[in-house]
């Protein structure tokens, strides 16, 4: 038996999340990540363990989350995409492997992160896109959201977004960019971030709605951003419309809007 | 009890087709038709057979399917399609009821119908899109294929383009406007006509497709389309990139291209 050299490896993954109880593996309910490394595991015939970038809730999907594990497997890198393809489901996606230093890791060598927020804001709902919007029949007042989500831009304190559980060790965070736009029958959020607390994403959203719907002015939402109390802010939007899209680090482009 | 009186409903209704062995009712395996028959049944307490538009394929998806039936039940027309709601699953929606003359059918009134049929054209997959997308990795000529397209419209034999086992009186069928255009990461068909064929839409896209990759001249697209025979056309397009987005009667809106 040839002995393999260990690779430390960065994977970028695509998943549909319907199916899963969020990335992080847990004794109750299968996760992505169990997913993943049971592939691995296929692929190497060792147990692997991997790190991910963003643990990502139950119902929310990604088009670019990235984990990075160490794997000792005969299969060259540019390869190993297309190996893993055929042991995972159809719901998650392997895009793209590469060689990392061992000091790279996932999570913590993480720049900044993109997530979009779809809502479909119509008052007939569609089938098609019930695992991926949040539909909201109300009509809704772009310009106000857009201006709601620009408070949110630089760096703050985002308590207020927080959920409790988090295991954050302050509640600061910078947004670099940040928008809120109708495209045909959806409003569609992007945040370009440095980092995201727990649910915060889903709390501006929901909260951003408020103003949408006219239920909250521009004046109390900014009231409750400063509160930095998550008790002020609105209700936490459901996971399906929030999805994952770039994980940023050094060697893979410019966060949009940062320095 | 009060005698309620019969009315002739139609009613638009939209399905993620992926976990239905098609539109119409079978002995193996569950269907859109047995699903709203059940929550008619449900609603109104006597059994209701409806009769649809078309009757789609398994994992194909509805926007704008219609079926028409008749109730005796104390809801208002105005309510059927939310009290329906109630009762349906998630991947069906009832959009709309109203009441229709007696003689009124929904297949056999339809003036014409809009099917889409989406392509995913790039490298890289997308779990998200995965039941509503045929995903086509390499490279497709749009221009080409758009040419193609435009050679059936009018009203030809589509027989080239006709799946065995149809019930079609003849072949001949009238397409008001096609169109393949693309939209991001996608291409998309729009077909308007005054009545489909078996698989004709999916085989259509199917041959088109092989103009696009470059396997087939537009002068041998117009030979197959001449041909009558399926034999010469391409492969039928999967299933799941195609959608029923609106059927046409004499009451709701001009067909595009339609005389």
């Amino acid at each position: 038996m040839v002995d393999l050299k260990e690779r430390c490896l960065r994977l970028t993954v695509a998943y549909d999340g319907t199916g899963y109880h969020g990335f992080q593996r847990q004794l109750n309910g299968m996760t992505v990540q169990q997913r993943l490394e049971e592939a691995l595991e296929t692929l190497a015939g060792h147990p692997v363990r991997i790190a991910g970038a963003a643990r990502t809730d139950a119902g929310v999907h990604a088009s670019g989350q990235v984990v990075t594990f160490r794997l000792r497997a005969g299969v060259p890198t540019n390869r190993i995409a297309s190996a893993l393809q055929g042991v995972l489901p159809a719901d998650i996606l392997a895009i793209e492997a590469d060689e990392v230093d061992e000091l790279f890791h996932a999570r913590f060598s993480a720049r900044g992160k993109t997530y979009q927020y779809r809502i479909l804001n119509q008052e007939i709902g569609d089938p098609l896109r019930r695992h991926q919007v949040w539909h909201v029949r109300r009509h809704l007042d772009v310009n106000a959201m857009q201006s709601a989500v620009a408070m949110l831009l630089g760096e703050n304190d985002f308590s207020s977004f927080q959920a409790s559980g988090s295991s954050a060790k302050h509640p600061i965070r910078r947004l670099f960019e940040a928008s809120c736009s109708r495209q045909e029958d959806e409003l569609r959020f992007l945040f370009h971030g440095n980092g995201f607390l727990y649910h915060m994403v889903r709390i501006i959203v929901g909260t951003v709605v408020d103003v949408g719907v006219g239920k909250n002015s521009l004046e109390e939402f900014k009231r409750i951003f400063l509160a930095r109390d998550r008790k002020c802010a609105g209700n936490t939007a459901p996971p399906q419309g929030l999805c994952l899209l770039k994980v940023f680090y050094s060697d893979n482009g410019d966060l949009p809007g940062s320095p």
